[in-house]
């Protein structure tokens, strides 16, 4: 998958994303990645790309004509229209379900707004797109695109390798990962559960599946109004009577469905 | 206000954050930004900070240890203890309000967890704040952190300047921005709207406001349970026959409260 970035800080972007797991996919080519920076395609002679708004206010709008350019040259080498997110406030509001639904593209090309905001003839003319990553407000667009490009690239073929596990799955199936815990047994006087050391692989999965329905229901409850468990997991919840009244109405609801 | 950062990638924090108006923020001093490699204070000889799940299941986890000791570096340097923010999907979700909580502390810690998660027991030990900024999944905390810092940075009184415009504020009173237009007049054939060049400041706010108004039903209508318009504002509706139907049940809600 080919990411491109439309930004006034193109060296924000392409720093910010060259390590860890993003920047060994860059490496290996299993992705691409370019900034492309907009300043360049002004055609004002001080390569200015904004100006005051029309019915005046606070800060500067940027225009039209350097973004549309930019634009075009992506679109040139592409060759074709390509689907162009632009990160805004009012935008829809990204989630896993959206990061899978962009992760089918070849190419995917980012706006990143700043000052005041965007013209918005030429949002009008290129954006396909609008995505808030959150309610809240930040400087610019370009942490919201990096956001979303480390989110959608893990999930491209051959992006995540087995130690970065495609399966650090919060939101596997609506359901919050359970606690984990790793070397020593004992740390400042806290002690790993037991049952995770008992070697009992059934009694331990039945505890990671409790652990994640209770942090779920305590954290997240929301996301159980979409929690969709498997076969396998209503089989467990059904034999284990602690977990089952814990857990009565999630297994009523899903019976239900 | 001083923000410390614990990462495995030092470098992805200080370079995606030292550009733009959080760029010039640091610079200026208004606020401080330190990276602390968990690395460093591994006390193992080969620099190990991760190790096997107990309880089995794929990646591995960050070990207690190292993370213990660069929050205590971090305390000790501070003087007292810190609120420390683990960046987790199963945090509560970041909102603008958030933001604004969190900009009056002087000092701000983040824990930024990699591969499969954290040994629950250091969580328990120094997290105070447990936050999502969103409902997708990351490769790590970094960039959720950087979304963070730079959200709360522009809220302490000296980061923006006039340029950056404070009142880049959609969330306003939970409205959204209306749209902007800047020079030219006309740009591939379409036309800023006439009212903005008509010079009439009252028709100008009129205009702002109704599209800050439909724009906000059009695309988030979840923000207007919670909009509360100004005085200002409601005569201006009141006396915009057009506005008024359109806006009516705004105005119903906002005259009940």
């Amino acid at each position: 998958m080919k990411f491109y970035v439309m930004t006034l800080f193109p060296q924000m972007i392409m720093e910010g994303l060259n390590t860890s797991m993003i920047g060994r996919a860059l490496e290996s080519e299993k992705i691409s990645l370019e900034a492309v920076d907009i300043r360049q395609f002004s055609e004002n002679k001080h390569k200015k790309v904004d100006d005051y708004p029309y019915g005046g206010g606070p800060g500067m709008v940027m225009q039209a004509q350097p973004i549309y350019e930019a634009y075009s040259s992506i679109k040139n080498k592409i060759g074709k229209k390509p689907r162009v997110v632009y990160l805004t406030p009012w935008g829809n509001v990204f989630r896993q379900e959206m990061a899978e639904d962009f992760a089918k593209e070849e190419e995917l090309v980012f706006l990143c707004g700043h000052y005041e905001g965007v013209d918005e003839r030429v949002l009008e003319e290129i954006v396909t797109d609008y995505v808030s990553i959150g309610d809240y407000v930040l400087t610019g667009g370009e942490l919201a695109s990096m956001v979303m490009i480390d989110s959608i690239a893990r999930l491209i073929p051959g992006v995540l390798n087995n130690d970065d596990s495609a399966t650090y799955e919060s939101f596997h199936h609506n359901l919050l990962e359970h606690p984990q815990y790793s070397r020593p047994k004992e740390w400042r006087g806290r002690e790993v559960p037991e049952v995770l050391l008992s070697g009992h692989h059934q009694k331990i999965e039945d505890w990671k599946l409790e652990q994640s329905l209770l942090r779920t229901m305590e954290y997240r409850p929301d996301l159980l109004e979409n929690c969709l468990l498997t076969d396998k997991e209503r089989d467990r919840l059904n034999k284990n009577q602690n977990i089952k009244k814990k857990c009565r109405k999630i297994l009523a609801k899903n019976d239900e469905m």
